[in-house]
């Protein structure tokens, strides 16, 4: 059986390492803390059944052989690091729901012709090197570049050294690599970061799709004047381009409707000086749709629209697309099993997409990928992210469900 | 007769003082630099025929004494501080004019009944301590308060201890304070900072007025929500919030119009994450007019306009005063008396508000006042601002014809 109380035990047992002051968790990829975790979840991994490695790009990998050889395997895995200050459940749920199906094999007798595995992957957040983050996945399925080694975290040291000081071996991190030959699936169980499975009344959301995630820098440069001396028509203020585009960005993404997103989430202000009007403002903006040719469309329709604004303004203006992931859709043969399971379970589900970006999306290029959301509260990213335990058990119990379906077939 | 050649020989010797690799000075207040700028200011003041004193606040005051006993002193100010990497100009042509005055007299062999002061003010800029400025003027007409001597600058030491160790003596800083029964009248000469004289093809400006700057502080509260997991119609954006506010500042101040500007010149994203929602911006808005009624009508207007934006987008929102100062119009007979002498003296001047505040507005508050811009290119603040030699010679010509009609009188 699936455990409620182990499932909230080990919840608990992980976020008292790193744990803050407000009661959230910090645990950095990489750092003392994160080997500290990675300690605990090898042992839970042991008393599964596991054998665990660490990989070259700092993935743990838990693995319990199937009956038959030459079988792919089955994987299931998240991420144990966590932003500054996060919360308890964000990718940990995952890992434990993931420890947790194998405990239950071996303690309901349940053989398994395939191999299963559980995997903790490496700086899933990206809170440390500020690089985009779903490290360990991307060195998995070999979409790192050598950018990847060199990004420097606050203290400036390199993410090769970072990787070096940790024992790893960032010389040969293309052995990390793992390719469709090796696995049959991949399954995740995340909390939902977002607000619908509480609005729907769902404690388990079954994942369609992954949106495609992009990242587009936008620089515009004015002339710092003096804010008293400048007359209101004799100005060239950044900050009122970078603000009208801003709001330009809501009113696209809502024109456009259905699973686009769009936000302004930096906005960084030169000189930012009471007496001078900004002469330069850079902003990010997070674009994100599960069609890919949507997103695009929306990405053109904001290029033209900052165009516009800043030959009204008379702004010069860059555009550079930092990032764009491509979404991801959930295997079709795994949503079925998820949807005939979940009945079978009595578990009411709400199929949604997944609006954050997370190592499942990255498995998808190498293999068949299912993702299972479980109902939180207050979001993700902070102290307060909360996951009941019910819903984590009911949550654990269909990716065990899943799971088993598929390690003898 | 004043002397461009002296004018700009001067300018020069003064910008050697704290000069930076850009080209432009560095010469913070009461620093070794600003001290090497006094001393080199008080051998031109004593070469000029005046007696030189240090106040207890720092500002140089060089004085000459009338042939009648009893009368009010004609002022002449400004100040050689400057910002971070700031400009030659900025300051330095006021107390450099101011010296060329009392030069031309002695030279000139002209007699003064009234006593003649030139003032070199402490800290106009604020750039040390971040308390709004024009900290010697305002010690001069007893505006300073308790807090102004407890500030710190950059390296945590407070401004009674920085007085201290350059020599002052901040325990007895009221007796900075002069009074409306010592000064006849102030006039102060600047670069404009602004490019209205360059549009208007004037090398010298009469300042009608000084406008009253306000600082309010608006912080907004949203939540920090995941960027790509929260749908359109469930956030709670503050930098929405804010920037929609930026625009309205323009709207506002436009549909006002006159001499009314209105600037976002900071924005605080927090936590400025490219994941997260921004759920926290806190901006600082600079209004001036000239006009205190319409000022704070426009300060009401844009009060109203935040309240209907962050009930529209469920933000909560603080706004905080955080400076208001008053207006100052120059004296209706010093703006006749510079009229005339222009006109004698066929400079071009046009006459126009200052957007930026000066030493001059402190003043104001004791005695009659009056102010000359001299055009500048490229604004102020920067290294490239820049005052022809040639339009120096037309403002100082117009503030010495200014200042000797004064003192016989």
């Amino acid at each position: 059986m699936i455990s409620t109380e182990r499932l909230e035990q080990r919840i608990e047992a992980l976020a008292q390492i790193g744990k803050t002051k407000e009661g959230g968790v910090t645990r950095i990829a990489l750092t003392k803390e994160y080997r500290q975790g990675l300690d605990l979840i090898t042992e839970w991994m042991q008393e599964a059944g596991m054998t665990v490695r660490l990989d070259q790009a700092g993935n743990l990998i838990g693995r319990k052989e199937g009956t038959s050889s030459g079988l792919k395997a089955v994987a299931i895995g998240s991420h144990v690091d966590s932003v500054g200050n996060g919360g308890k459940y964000d990718g940990t749920v995952g890992v434990i729901a993931g420890i947790e199906v194998v405990q239950h094999l071996k303690e309901e007798g349940i053989s398994n012709k395939r191999p299963i595995e559980v995997i903790a992957f490496c700086e899933e957040e990206g809170s440390r090197f500020q690089s985009g983050g779903v490290f360990g996945s991307r060195a998995m399925v070999g979409k790192l570049t050598n950018e990847d080694l060199e990004v420097t975290d606050s203290n400036g040291d390199s993410r090769y050294e970072v990787l070096k000081s940790f024992n790893l071996d960032p010389d040969n991190i293309d052995k990390a690599i793992r390719t469709k030959e090796e696995l049959e699936l991949y399954l995740e169980m995340h909390i939902e970061q977002g607000p619908i499975l509480i609005k729907e009344n769902s404690p388990v959301g079954i994942v369609t799709a992954i949106t495609g995630l992009s990242l587009t820098e936008i620089i515009f440069e004015g002339e710092a004047n003096h804010v008293g001396a400048t007359p209101m028509d004799l100005r060239y203020d950044a900050l009122l381009g970078a603000s009208e585009t801003a709001i330009a960005v809501e009113e696209i993404i809502n024109s456009f409707g259905g699973d686009a997103v769009g936000t302004v989430a930096t906005m960084d202000v030169e000189p930012s000086q009471v007496n001078i009007i900004p002469g330069k403002v850079s902003i990010v903006i997070d674009i994100r749709d599960t069609d890919l040719e949507k997103r695009e469309a929306i990405l053109l329709a904001l290029e033209k629209r900052v165009k516009e604004i800043c030959r009204h303004r008379k702004l010069k203006y860059t555009i550079t697309s930092k990032l764009r992931a491509n979404p991801a859709k959930a295997a079709s043969h795994i949503l079925e099993t998820m949807r005939e399971k979940s009945e079978k379970l009595s578990i009411k589900t709400f199929e949604m997409p997944s609006g954050g970006g997370h190592d499942a999306q990255l498995m998808a290029e190498i293999t068949d990928m299912g993702m299972i959301f479980v109902r939180s509260e207050n979001g993700s990213h902070n102290p307060k992210e909360f996951a009941k335990a019910e819903d984590m058990k009911l949550g654990a119990d269909l990716l065990a469900s899943t799971a088993i379906h598929y390690i003898n077939r």
